[in-house]
């Protein structure tokens, strides 16, 4: 059973260390030895035994009929969505890794998938090694989704935690997770949900049924996130968590990426550092969660490689099916309801009757030597929360709260 | 697309609530309606609408050719294992959450329903509405699996929360535990660890592709652990769990059923109430968690109804492939090396001479106002624990810990 993989980086190179380091089971596994024939990329890796499989042309794999299944790692829409359509149309099964093509070229590749008889796999565009979108798929079935929300982005996480359990600021801690190479030297994708937003997408679609584009979702990022917050946070016996999350309230479904406060109560509470965690409710099986590596070379590379071994076990079957190209309304942020933790410059003293005037009864947080002080609304409307809040002076953060 | 249900208890009732509630869903999954034909039970259940699916011969569900898929939540082994052999024999699939069944038969099971090209599926039989059978089967492929470790029985964690928590004795506990229904009138399959066994038979199996026999687990409940082990573990920011748990090292394999206590930096130190959680690590992809509901009717049900919509969907496949019935040789539990966690009575200024010839340097915890003290050993030997504690007087309890 041969193999290409197109992309030699940090996935990439997994891929091949995976299938070299347990060659013996996975080829029991499989039936037969399962090799890596080609390995396309720009570059050559001199030294590297992997430089006698490098190819630069894409043909070389397309055109090889001995080649049954495709890794694509390469990351980015184009030119992987034009590569894998070739694997594909040629009657090769794919599996990726890359959320931005999943998310935006999904259905399109899965319904090419279907044509050609062969399969679309990607397991590892969400939550990295963590075993999520094969649950969803074939163990959750008997379910309505209620809702899904996860930490699915390691690097937000471990800069959070970091905030959280050492009081570092955000420029710090920023600049930590780039030197130990967590954060990019660009690290908007990261920060700013935009990663985390793909992947709720796809979650979304596959939980859903439906198309549900990542543009339609409300995303904000954590850079708004200070120190201070976290200070409330502590005392109040919380933590703040990116999330990305949606959920089906009636006949309307919600969907966001946005930094959110939640208590120890919570399943994702205690997923901290570079981990994600992903919790599932169901209408009849409830909450459920799953938790792991969401990011890094070997486990995510874990996740691409069991795609292959299912897909070499079932060559010239489709095993995945399309969700409907049907898009799905994602109903307006504004009218879902919960409570608010929001920070006001001045003193309580002074400034308590605005606030109740505003929201009726709060729930107040004070620090120390700080010339503000926080509240927690009661629950309501985010839009009458937004109403409210903007004619109020001096607010200086809002945190969306899930408890 | 007919099914039926062979035992109309908890669970089985549970599969036709969940095939009732969410029968659109479902049927769109399927392709088709889906519908339970049959309900095998010895009882009447007059006003029940079900009564008039209600069988009492087995032989009607295994003679009607309608029937494509059977659910088996009898309990058990027998009759449990010659009524599924009909349904397989018969060729029709069958999906059960069995324990008893699954670690007794599992082999002779999975390979009947191959000769027959059909499917014998059992994700609900572990860890109830948890995904875990498939992941583990289809998932984590590419690794080879270094550990499972759960906490797989609801009704003991539930006990040992309470016990850790509120500080309630065991007896306090377990009456409690009754009378909310948790534990049986005969709570002996749960306090002494008979059903966590089974369970990680169950997975130790799929994970290392060789049988492992129930009995030869070595197997200790939480009859022993008291209030007083608690008073201990909240000093030391601990918490004490009923592990099934699964090893290899090196070569070797090792299978335990214990209490064992564990600080939070274990994956399942929050893992508290009738919930359950596993975690399973990789040698690539690491540590990975799943949790949820690990009993309860509908959390069950759902998982059986998952496998009855793969089933249909692939009528006259083999999904699961069975392990070898080669036997797994565990290792003896004697060369495993631990830290241990000891209680002796007497003054620690009188006995401390005595634990430390025997064991070194321990950490000690002492308590006020009791005529006993604690310590933890440096990590040894199971064997060289036991026959050192054997020669010392006053050795009150022993707990395994895995920190």
């Amino acid at each position: 059973m041969k193999i290409a993989i197109m992309g030699y980086g940090t996935i990439g190179s997994g891929v091949a260390a995976v299938v070299e380091e347990n060659r013996e089971s996975i080829s029991r596994k499989v039936g037969e030895p399962l090799e890596v024939k080609y390995v396309l990329d720009l570059r050559e890796f001199p030294g590297d035994p992997i430089q006698e499989k490098i190819v630069h042309d894409v043909d070389v794999i397309m055109n090889d009929p001995e080649v049954a299944i495709v890794v694509e790692t390469m990351g980015g829409v184009e030119p992987a969505r034009t590569f894998v359509k070739k694997a594909l149309s040629a009657g090769k099964s794919v599996a990726t890794s890359n959320k931005e093509l999943v998310a935006k070229c999904g259905t399109e590749l899965l319904d090419l998938a279907k044509e050609n008889q062969v399969s679309f796999l990607f397991e590892a565009s969400v939550g990295g090694g963590i075993p999520i979108i094969r649950p969803l798929n074939q163990c959750l079935t008997a379910d309505e989704i209620m809702e899904i929300t996860g930490i699915l982005n390691g690097t937000t996480n471990y800069m959070l935690t970091k905030m959280d359990k050492e009081g570092m600021t955000f420029d710090a801690v920023l600049k930590e997770a780039q030197e130990k190479g967590y954060a990019e030297k660009n690290p908007s994708a990261d920060i700013d949900g935009f990663d985390a937003c793909r992947k709720i997408a796809i979650l979304s679609s596959l939980a859903y049924g439906s198309q549900v584009d990542y543009e339609d979702i409300y995303t904000e990022g954590i850079t708004k996130i200070t120190d201070t917050d976290f200070k409330y946070a502590n005392k109040m016996g919380t933590s703040i968590k990116l999330f990305g999350t949606s959920r089906r309230v009636g006949e309307q479904f919600y969907a966001m990426v946005a930094p959110v406060m939640i208590d120890s109560s919570h399943p994702l509470y205690a997923v901290n550092d570079v981990f994600n965690g992903i919790m599932v409710e169901g209408n009849m099986v409830d909450k459920l969660m799953f938790y792991g590596r969401g990011a890094g070379s070997l486990p995510t590379a874990s996740a691409v490689v069991a795609d292959v071994i299912e897909e070499a076990k079932n060559l010239h079957t489709t095993l995945l099916t399309s969700w409907s190209t049907k898009k799905l309304a994602l109903a307006d942020m504004g009218t879902y309801s919960r409570k608010f933790f929001v920070r006001m410059a001045g003193k309580r003293s002074e400034k308590a009757a605005q606030a109740e005037a505003a929201f009726g009864k709060v729930t107040y947080i004070e620090l120390e030597g700080l010339d503000e002080f926080a509240f927690v609304t009661p629950e309501m409307k985010e839009s009458d929360y937004m109403e409210k809040a903007a004619k109020l002076c001096g607010v200086l953060q809002m945190i969306r709260m899930d408890m």
